[in-house]
Parts: C-alpha cells; structure tokens; sequence
C-alpha cells in the first residue's frame, strides 16, 4: 500500500467545500483508515479567507485561482465545489485532468454540457480520472449503484425525484392547498429554494442529473441537450387536488428510458401512486430507481442536497481515488459509448391524466368521449368532481396510448363549445 | 488497460449460479465493456453435468471439485455459490484466497463466521481479495454503498429487512389474518421458505447480514456471535392486529447500532410505524437503512433474493475486480478493526410495546399501570380494544425505558390475579 499521503486542494468553501473540509480535518484518521491512505488538505480556494469555517486553516496554503491550485505540483488531488457549466470551474477541472491529477466534483452542471469531452480527456491522460457521485441526488450513492452496483445490468430505466425544491414545494401545495406561487415564496424564506429559482423549479437541474445517469445507464454519450425538460411552475393546485383524489401524486420526474427508437430523457411533472416507491417521497427528499434486466428494480432514497450528505458523496469519491477505484467516467470506454441520435422523434407511449373543465350541462361529457375516441384515445376512468358554479371538472385516465393522440384531443376538447378551461394533461407512471 | 480476459470459474450451479452463468455467456460483450476487460467461463463445477441450463457449456472444462477449480491455474477468478458456512465451500474460498485469486462468493454463513480469517488471509496474499455483495439483500448493492458510498461518515446505525421469507409471511399474516404456521405453509408450496424454514424464519439468515453489514460499518471485527437473534415464530396475529390499530407493523429488524456500551446488534420483530421506510416494505423486498453523521439516512430497497437480483450482485463484484476494486474486506486494514466486547451487556434503551390480557372487571387497568410505575416504565398510549368475552386486550406504548426494567414489569404483570395470558413485548423502532 502506498502510504505517501494524498495532497488535497480543494476550490469553492461554501455550504458543501466547509462541510467536506470539516469532516477531512476533524475526522482525519477516521476516513484515512477507510481510504488506506493519510489524507491531507493542503490548500484551498474561497472567496473570503476570513471567515470562520469552523476549523483551523492555518495550515492550509490559500489560493486565489483555481486553475493555479488545479495544476500546483503540490497537489495530488483536485476537488472542484465552485459549481457552473463554465468559467472557472470547467478551466480548473481541465487544468487538474490534463495535469494528469484525479477530479472530484459534485457540478452537475459542468458534468451536463461538458461531460463528454471532460470523460475524453480523464481517459487519454494517464493519472487523470473524474469523480462526481455528489452532483447526483447529494448524498444517495447514486452514481455508484448504477455505474458500479448495477455493472451487469441491461438497463431498462432510470428514473427519480431528482430535485429536493420542487418535491418540497409539490408536498406543500398538496398538504396546504395553497397554490405554487405562494409555496415557492415560503420555500425562499425558509431557504429551500434560490432567490432565482429557475433552475430548481424550470427541471433544468434535475435535468443535468438525469443525462448524467442516462449517459452511465445506457452507456451513451451524455446528451443533455436533447432531455425534454418541463418545469412544475403551471402545476396548480386543482390538478394536485384532482389527482390525490384518484389515488395519485404529482411529481417531477426524471425518466431515462430505452425505447424502441433509442433512449428517451424527460424531465417532467408526472401523477404517480401515492402509495408508490416514487409517489411516496415527501418534502425535499430524493430518490433514484434503477432497473434493468437482472436485478427487476431497485430504489435508493435520500437527502439530495445540503452540506452533509454532499460531502458524504464527495469524501466517497475522495475514498475511491485513495483506494484507485477510478472506473471510466460513465462506466465504458469512451469510444464504446453509443453516439446519440441527434434530431431523432421518441414517442411517448403511456398512460396520460386530463383535466377538462367543462358547462356543466347534459351531453358535454358525451362530447369529450367522442373528441378521445377520434384520436384513438381510450378511457380507463372518468371521475366528475363536486364542484360550484358553471364548471364541472372531469378528470380522465385514459389507457396506454402516444402523447401525440392526447395533444390532438386536447385541441379537439379545447375546441367544443362546452370547454370552460384549456384541458390540462399529464403522464402517468405507474411505478 | 491490461486486455488479457479473465478467466473465471465458477462452483455452485444452482438459481443464482445458472443465472449468473447464463448473463456471462449471453451479455459477455455488454457486461466485458463494463468491466474494460474480456470476461471468460473458463471452469464450472456442478453436481448435475447434463441439466439443461439454457447455455451452450461445451467449452467450458467441467471439475467434480471445488478446491482443485479454486486451485487451478487456468482460472483467474473463483466465484463460490455452492453455500454453507464450513465444507467445501469454505475450503475453496480458501484455497483461492491462498493462491492469491479474487474471490466472490454470495455465502452469508461463511462471511458470519469465518469472515475475519477470510479477511485476513485476502489481505495477507497478493492478489487476493474477497468480494460479497450478493451476500446482502441480494440484488440490493447495500455492501457497496456501505463500505464505499458511506466511506467518509462516521455510521451511527445500520438497519434493514433483511430477509424476504419473513417479510412476506408477515405481510400475509397482516393481510389474511392468517396465523403464522398456515402462511409459512403456503409460503413453502409457494417456494417463498425452504421446506426446513429455520435459516429464514429463525432469524439466522438475516442475523449473518447484519454481522457482515456491523463488521463494514463500524469498522469492527465481524461477530456474529453476538448478535441478539428473535425470530418470528411466535409473532400472533392478535399482535399483527393490535400493532396495526395503533398504526404500526410488525417487520423483522435487524439493527446494529453505536451505544455508549459498544456496537449493538440485534435481530428481532420490532414495531414500525407503517409509513416509515422499513415498515412501508412488503412482501419479499428487502430494505437496508444507512445512517451516517455526514449523510444523515439513506434507504435502499429491492429485492433480497432470486437467481437475477443476486446474480446482479455477483456481476457488480466480477466487474469490480476486472476494474481493479478490491478495496479491503471489511473497509478498513484487519488490524484496524476493533476487536469486540465479548460478554459485555449492551443496554437496550427505546419505547416499547405490551399486549396483555386482563380479565375485565373494574381495577385490572390500574393494577397494570401501578406494575409499570414500580419498575420505572412510564406509558405514553394505552388502548384497549374491541372483545367479546371475558379478556380484555389491552396494548400499551411505552415511553423511552430500558428492555430491562420491560422484562421485570412482565414478570410483575403477569404475577397479577387479573393476568389471563403472558404478557407480550417488542420493541419499537420509530424510524
């Protein structure tokens, strides 16, 4: 065993850098015994070296870039916590790698854009490997489940709560009634969600982690720019009461899945069970299922954010680089990686929720029957809710059919006299 | 990237070993790319040789004994899925560890007891190192997460349903109102429990996971000696009944724990609250808790057992070991791992749960609870529930309270005129 400690530079000291230089310093010889090896931090990159982060620094050598720190000779190991598709970030990541050093980070971003050629270069560059188990649902050993545990599996799917704020705001709003604009400024206030909150609530960073587990699942080339991405900002409270009322729970699903016409990502609000390994998870939790053709199904559940369980994940990749387990970036050669089929159409094939408003007046619901069976469209059940007023709303679960038929007969139901209200539509996923 | 193939040999061909034998012929390439290396069945050995296994094994040498495959030159790799604790299997282990081979083996009863001189002996020849993933929960990669995933927390508590026979007997008594000797009746016509049920229903089988899982966790010296084991015999479905009145079911849990005493480790029924992570678990899923001071908890859950999930684990640990993964046996150094307090008596402080049956006249109630308040046990809920005749079942939670103090109040309890039956405890475990 090489027992040359390993030097530790790490740049970005925010709620995750403190959190991991916490746990590197004050339960030093706790993860050295686990990583086989003395484990040394010896410089850092933050903002404001003033600030008391809880343990002592002094010893530390302080850097003001992070490419410099990334290629210092004094560095084994290079833990990139700054976060961004680009800018410092990706220029240290590839200073680090092309210096021929192992690379922690926990950038889904970065991993997202720019994951195929940070995968080439940790390949061609001997030394060189890219660890990033934390940009992945947090502290859920994620990445290793499906890149190492699920080694032998013919994936079929990936799928996941993947984003804490949204699944936090979705439980709000079923468990309140109160409607999205409203939670999502508790969520501000209570710091579960950005003062810019797009990311979080447009899917784009659960997005990022979807084509990073797709990319291992599938062995493809990471190809986020073809995810299909809706948010959960025009979720409204009638749909989160409409579908508890039929046995289910909107989510914001992550879904990775291998299709006839090649793989589908979508990142979307589905209605699931309640009762469900999905449809069961409240508030800022995540959580990751992971299927394929020898294990059926297995389901990892978790915090996906925060500074512990990050750190949690970054430390396990800081103990995979001690212990030279240092698998390819997504889990084959990059060369065998499956190249996307850019441009190419996957249908949708499911089981869709509707929501319609409608006159509340004989022959509507004939109408709307009528408007499904012309696309083909099929119905499993139709519920008509109590309600007030002029409006009825119906919900409907139709059978398994293509997304297309739905959005035709949602044009057709938009277009009959009786619609109060454009009809709303949802996948479902049953588990 | 060293191209030579790995030679592989394999003992033991029944469910699991068929299956995994089937994935290394008919996925060779796909699980080959994974691995970065050419993966060959180069050996077997089984005690039917003309059994149709649904591949073509004509180039594979066939061996009558497991030892000489262990020993052999032309094999790279012994994989043991013969089982049992001592005998052949434990011999070839042996032999191949001796030999300076990776081993995987899915054998639980040889991890249980004879994992630390396994440990030692795979740390002490080149070459050798010991993988069991399949040994825990099955498919579920609960050894990974542990020993890798979590290698930078300080692990507080390892937790799970570790066996799939008792969770599904439970589930059945829960759902049928059956007693226990018909649903393990049924469970065996069904293949869910070996004609000689002991292993499972027993606790034993799930009591050498929790060994395994102690061993990683705490980074302790694995003994299963001292693990506490209760099985589920004598689970009634009035306590199946009663648990759930008062919102909890009844899961076999084994739980290891970190006391101011020393590591806990115990294999008992328990009652969990029914939404909770290990009480939501039916049917013949296992699910393992981990709980850590940088991760705080994640839960896996998937299925324990079966030729596929379990073969999955085996090929994760083929992978690993093509990778070059061999990270030591229980996560740390042999001779860092503490050594256990043999005989020390581990305090078993939580909230309980009674069921006693008094006859129902005036007064009986108040007996009881003065019987609790002279040893201590202060009551957080009572109920008495429904009954026709002349006992009356009363279930009572306690509040935070040694299991001691619990004992001496049964004894008390049912030393009472009133008493018309032994008083029955079980631990709670709230999440």
């Amino acid at each position: 065993m090489n027992k040359e400690p390993i030097r530790i530079g790490i740049a970005g000291l925010g709620t995750v850098g403190a959190a991991t230089l916490g746990f590197l310093i004050n339960e030093n010889a706790r993860i050295a015994a686990r990583a086989g090896r003395a484990l040394q931090v010896d410089a850092i990159v933050a903002r404001d070296r003033t600030k008391d982060r809880g343990v002592d620094t002094s010893d530390i050598r302080w850097f003001d870039d992070p490419v410099a720190l990334a290629k210092d000779d004094g560095i084994d190991l290079y833990i990139e916590l700054i976060g961004g598709a680009d800018g410092v970030a990706k220029a240290s990541v590839e200073a680090a790698l092309a210096a021929g050093k192992p690379v922690v980070t926990a950038n889904k971003a970065l991993l997202a854009h720019h994951g195929a050629a940070l995968a080439k270069l940790a390949e061609e560059t001997p030394g060189a490997s890219l660890h990033y188990e934390a940009a992945v649902a947090g502290g859920i050993p994620a990445v290793k489940a499906l890149r190492e545990g699920l080694a032998g599996n013919g994936v079929t799917r990936v799928s996941g709560i993947l984003n804490g704020t949204c699944n936090y705001i979705l439980t709000e709003m079923e468990s309140t009634g109160a409607a999205f604009g409203d939670v999502l400024l508790e969520a501000q206030n209570l710091g579960y969600a950005e003062a810019d909150p797009t990311a979080d609530v447009g899917g784009f960073d659960a997005a990022h982690k979807l084509a990073i587990m797709a990319a291992i699942a599938f062995g493809r080339q990471i190809d986020f720019a073809s995810v299909e991405i809706e948010g959960i900002e025009s979720i409204s409270s009638e749909d989160i009461a409409a579908a508890k009322d039929i046995g289910y729970r909107i989510r914001l699903l992550g879904m990775a899945e291998r299709t006839p016409e090649g793989v589908s990502q979508r990142l979307r609000p589905c209605l699931t069970p309640i009762a469900s390994p999905l449809g069961s998870i409240e508030g800022v939790t995540n959580a990751v299922m992971l299927e394929g053709d020898a294990i059926g199904a297995t389901v990892l559940v978790g915090p996906g954010a925060g500074g512990g369980p990050t750190a949690s994940a970054v430390l396990a990749d800081i103990v995979d680089v001690a212990r030279g387990n240092t698998p390819p970036t997504f889990g084959i050669a990059c060369n065998d990686l499956i190249q996307p089929e850019n441009g190419k159409t996957i249908r949708d094939i499911g089981a869709f929720y509707l929501r319609i408003a409608l006159e509340d007046r004989p022959g509507t619901l004939a109408e709307v029957a009528a408007a499904l069976g012309q696309e083909g469209v099929s119905i499993h059940r139709m519920h008509q809710h109590d309600h007030t007023g002029n409006a009825a709303p119906v919900t409907i679960v139709t059978h398994i059919c293509d997304l297309s038929a739905i959005e035709r007969s949602k044009t057709r139901i938009a277009a009959l006299p009786a619609s109060v209200a454009p009809p709303v539509s949802m996948r479902i996923v049953e588990s």
